[in-house]
Parts: C-alpha cells; structure tokens; sequence
C-alpha cells in the first residue's frame, strides 16, 4: 500500500462515502464554497494540482472549472482533527460561485446577533 | 411567521435535518473547524451571540465553550448560494481544537501536488 492510500484510509467519509472539503482562497484567506469529495476526488485533487469534487446533485466527479473555465489550482490540503473535514487552500480563477460572485458566500449574510466578548473574559488566543 | 423563522426556512438542512457550518476567525479570516447545526442551533446562534452546534456523537446541543471556557462570539453569519452550508465569523476565544490547537486543521495537511496557475490562463479574480 503506498502512501497515498496510508492518506486515504485515514480520513473519515460519510455514510454516503463523502467529505466536506472547505475551500479557501490562498493569503486572503476568503471562504470560497464548501464542496464534498470521495474517496476518488480526494486522491485526483491531491496528485492532479486542479480540485475534483463528487457533484451530489449530478452524480457525477466535477473537475472544478472545466465548465466554466474557474478553475482552483490546489496549494495545500488538511484534514481537521477528526479526519472528517477537509480544508482545501487554492488559486482561484474567476468567481467560485455559478452566480458570478467570487464566493458561494457573498452578499448573504443572514441576520444575526452579534455576541461581545465581554471584559473579563480569556483574551483571544 | 416571523421574520428569523423565514429565515430558517429559507435554509436547505440534510436528511439528518443538519447543515454544515465553517467557522472562521474575524479578521485574520482563519478556519477555525467545521461544525453541524440543527434549525435549532442555528437559530440560537443567529439570536444569542454564541455559537451552538448539534453534536452528532453526543446526541445533544453544545453551545461552544461551555465546557472548555473557548467560547466563539458570533460576528456574522452568512448562508451560500444553495443555502446548504453556513459561514459563521467568530472571535474565538482561546484555542478551538480539543487539542489544544487555534483550528482544527493546524498542523494536519495532507500530501498535495500543488497546482500552478498557469500563464496564459485567466487572471485570477
């Protein structure tokens, strides 16, 4: 078993077979869109330097930006304690989202109370 | 009907009535972990100021911190384009990995080829 599959086995998918992969835009850190991935799209997304989803609503691998030419070019991969969760850090070209907006994200914010942190509490680590 | 239960039902939960949460640091716009919250938990973090998540091992609410002192105000909370994922800006209080570590996916990355984005290639936008 070569190190890849060492990788693969360690994370934790789904009862569907799937892990939710966060996607990040490279040092401005932005939230681009969360996606999920098999096993398969795992192993493409980390040996192939483009990033592979599993289309739930398709059902079918999705090469982000193949269709729409707004690619993610991979810069690094974690796992998150729990091995269940996926952050994955790229360049993106274009929008990410289908809408045209550079993030899934934007523009729709819901509302919500803001919580304080209150004097006397621990200092932010 | 008021307005935050348009809100909730405007939200698209999983079969298991959860829907994914990505918690990101305000300001330095680091991903903290990625949680799951019920109709329930999302509405106390849109009206308390805390986070709350449902807690699929346990069975149960948990309002961040509670236990650890690291707890997470809330700052903003923004639902993406299919209304499936949340994204929950927080200060986090302390670490917030069990282990101790700021996020979850400090110190966890997995073997990637990087990608290159190539010249030739759109611009990044």
């Amino acid at each position: 078993m070569d190190n890849l599959d060492t990788t693969l086995d360690g994370l934790k998918f789904d009862a569907a077979g799937l892990i939710p992969a966060i996607v990040q835009q490279d040092g401005s850190g932005q939230v681009l869109m969360l996606g999920y991935m098999d096993r398969e799209a795992v192993r493409r997304t980390l040996t192939s330097g483009r990033v592979w989803f599993w289309s739930r609503s398709r059902g079918e691998y999705w090469r982000k930006g193949d269709t729409s030419g707004h690619v993610q070019y991979v810069k690094a991969v974690a796992a998150d304690c729990d091995a269940d969760a996926l952050l994955v850090t790229v360049d993106q070209v274009g929008p990410a989202c289908h809408t045209g907006a550079l993030s899934c994200f934007d523009g729709r914010g819901l509302p919500a109370l803001p919580g304080a942190n209150t004097p006397g509490a621990a200092s932010v680590g």
